[in-house]
């Protein structure tokens, strides 16, 4: 079997949830997995001086409009949270506490759609562990070797070149944004 | 017939110059017409705090091997120029010189095509007037009245909420990016 897809994000990323709904079935097609690899953001923009999209001018605005119009275009359910942008780094760690790859992406998924479907604001510690006890799951975000792990992730990110969400890599080739999973799925049968 | 889809475009932009290629079929697909308006995006970011691709950390790079890989996805000829991106106000002022829609259309073509297809400068006066020319087009750029009519042009898309390339109104409904024609085309059928 290839190599599993990349798959990189933040937890507070509309386009990043988007992708999470869509690309198990597209890599599965082709006979792929995904290795999801959640991150800070926050953290990239360090390195590029980028920021949150709704600070922009003129972008933000539009921003708003496009998450909704584009999730609907994709059937998804979307719900623009009543706290957006906020910080994952708590998400991000219930998510390293886990080791099997299952587990992460229920995780994941269900942290997703707390926050874009249920208004549920993850950028709070205490949203997060509810999110993760209805799935079984009591991690302790407390824990230095946690940290340690969480914080070698989002480095090892942008060591990858990774500055956005959803970041893929697919054999080694990087693709930014869900509107290129049309071009992720063209590679997937082939590099052209 | 319905009204034309507003194209907001800056003639360095890779994404506008492949949206250039594309847009015609798709609008006539859908009986409508095209209204062609070059901008400056240096104006946009003035406002909004942006830069162009290639001075972003990480994305820049990223967005390099973009442009030539969504030209081959989509089958545009395509080559980075060796100076890019460039001031396009001479490229901007050559257009509005025009009366016609159909000659601002074709001089819009050959100078895109000139840019990104045959590596020509687009940047410096000469070359656009000789694009121009080629056409049977002799613009005195440095006409006052011609100077004034392209910044209320540009000051015009910044205030209609322009700030990157492609950028479309179908409508009213606003669509940025030639990863959204997926989207425009879906529109064009009918709002959703």
């Amino acid at each position: 079997m290839a190599a599993p897809i990349d798959f990189y994000f933040d937890f507070a990323s509309p386009y990043g949830y988007l992708a999470a709904e869509k690309i198990e079935p597209l890599a599965a097609k082709h006979g792929r997995g995904v290795t999801w690899r959640p991150t800070l953001l926050g953290a990239a923009f360090k390195v590029t001086g980028g920021k949150p999209l709704p600070e922009w001018p003129l972008k933000g605005e539009y921003s708003k409009r496009d998450f909704l119009r584009s999730a609907r275009f994709h059937n998804v359910a979307f719900h623009l949270p009543s706290a957006f942008p906020v910080g994952t780094v708590s998400a991000c760690r219930a998510f390293y506490s886990l080791n099997s790859e299952k587990d992460r992406v229920n995780l994941a998924k269900a942290l997703y759609r707390a926050y874009f479907v249920e208004n549920v604001n993850i950028g709070e510690t205490e949203n997060v562990l509810k999110v993760a006890a209805a799935l079984g799951f009591k991690p302790d975000l407390n824990d230095q070797a946690l940290k340690d792990k969480t914080k070698t992730e989002v480095e090892a990110s942008i060591a990858r070149g990774v500055f956005g969400s959803p970041y893929l890599i697919v054999d080694g080739e990087p693709f930014w944004g869900f509107d290129r999973f049309d071009q992720v799925e063209r590679w997937l049968r082939g590099p052209f």
